[in-house]
């Protein structure tokens, strides 16, 4: 958890460090294990976790174990993307999901990685790592292709400066073939990941424009790599993702340039 | 807030009450704003809001104005419902939504309230008042009744003795009309609240049931009251709710009794 290396030694600082204690693979605690990720002593943690269990920060199972609790999972349903952002594009991806019936995706930039705000899957979808919540870095997928072609360039650097994590044999290794390929999805107006996560998985990623022009969030399709032609989705992922932009009040003006289906897909071979 | 009420003194408490201070009415609040919410001095309000800041708990717009952050969203999305439930119900409340293309909703109980969970929508649904992290009284609505109806006696009885909001001329008015209401919803596996919101929507709702068998969240689709027979979305939204209920490990043996849709239709009336 990034933020225990600059964890202050305050109260507040402990109760963060409590909450942060709970991981998507251990999303369930004991008091114990609270005490040992948060290196609070055991009286500490009991004491907080007891009054954010009063206060429904937490929750408690009948065996004693620990959850993150109800009325957190509330008052964070208020982040800006939780309520505009994913409200106005819920329409739109519901649209994109009954063309497809795979993975229908709605993420955003936090650093050098996306973060997962919707996903809508079929039954029969490919499956995919990403949940909403998660993280995946940006340089393996379409959402995060996307949103670090429209970064500003001192986010494009930080993530262009190190090592870029290999998921697949596809995945992009180089920071010379990061750059060009980020000058595609500019040109392009969107990105194709196929197999950069995992072999068997495409996606298709297009912009989210807010009120000011700037890209606020990406959508993407998870199709299966297997016998799927990206450039067939690349018209519906795109239109989708400017009913999101028109209905967040982005300038209509947005135009995006034709796409060079060719030197994209080169790009990323 | 409710909790504000049973406020501890201690800094735990005060970060909890800067982090409940946002509402869904008020999701963007000032510095001053979040100290008068609170009752707490400026400059603590201050300190606390720097360090949530800090840690991305909080986050501070462009125009120093604070909303809650994507990291708190990131750690509440590891919440029970947030993760298994959402996950295994969202393949059948897009079938649902599908079916329908109008509102489809998936709730839980919390006291006398639904929490509604997740809300999938058509561009041309009927508008519904509810939206994801926010609530509605159990008595109102075919979730709550739901839920309602398979609660604890207890619950059952802090609901009935409290008065029950009027929401319109429909809403369930009497303890006496809700007790025979959730007889009705025990026998039949559904409920129906016809106008008892707003006169323009009506829902239908199923029990979602959990590994042990017991009711752990409600869905309902909401259509326009004009022009709808709620019967015929019954057997949609009772199969996606055993769809989901078997999903999450539910006993198959789980059997409702056949429709008595004369009886419930006059129950509400």
């Amino acid at each position: 958890m990034r933020h225990n290396a600059r964890r202050p030694p305050s109260v507040v600082g402990r109760v963060l460090d409590v909450l942060g204690a709970f991981t998507s693979d251990r999303p369930v605690l004991t008091l114990s294990e609270l005490s040992r990720r948060t290196g609070l002593p055991l009286s500490t943690t009991h004491r907080l976790a007891a009054e954010l269990v009063s206060r429904g920060a937490l929750q408690r199972d009948g065996d004693g174990q620990f959850r993150v609790g109800l009325w957190l999972w509330e008052v964070a349903s208020l982040a800006p993307h939780g309520a505009q952002l994913r409200e106005s594009a819920m329409p739109f991806l519901e649209d994109l999901y009954e063309a497809t019936h795979q993975n229908v995706q709605l993420a955003v930039l936090d650093g050098a990685e996306v973060v997962y705000i919707e996903r809508l899957s079929g039954r029969h979808a490919v499956n995919v790592i990403s949940r909403v919540g998660g993280r995946l870095p940006v340089h393996a997928t379409a959402v995060g292709l996307v949103l670090l072609a429209h970064a500003p360039a001192d986010v494009q650097e930080q993530v262009l400066a190190r090592p870029l994590k290999r998921y697949t044999g596809r995945t992009i290794a180089s920071p010379e073939q990061l750059r060009r390929v980020l000058a595609d999805v500019r040109q392009q107006g969107y990105a194709v990941s196929d197999g950069q996560i995992e072999l068997v998985a495409l996606s298709v990623g297009a912009a989210v424009h807010g009120p000011d022009d700037t890209v606020v969030a990406a959508i993407s399709v998870v199709v299966p790599a297997q016998g799927t032609d990206p450039f067939t989705l690349v018209p519906a992922v795109r239109a989708s993702a400017r009913g999101i932009s028109r209905a967040l009040g982005a300038p209509r003006t947005l135009r995006l340039p034709e796409d060079v289906r060719r030197e994209t897909h080169q790009s990323f071979h």
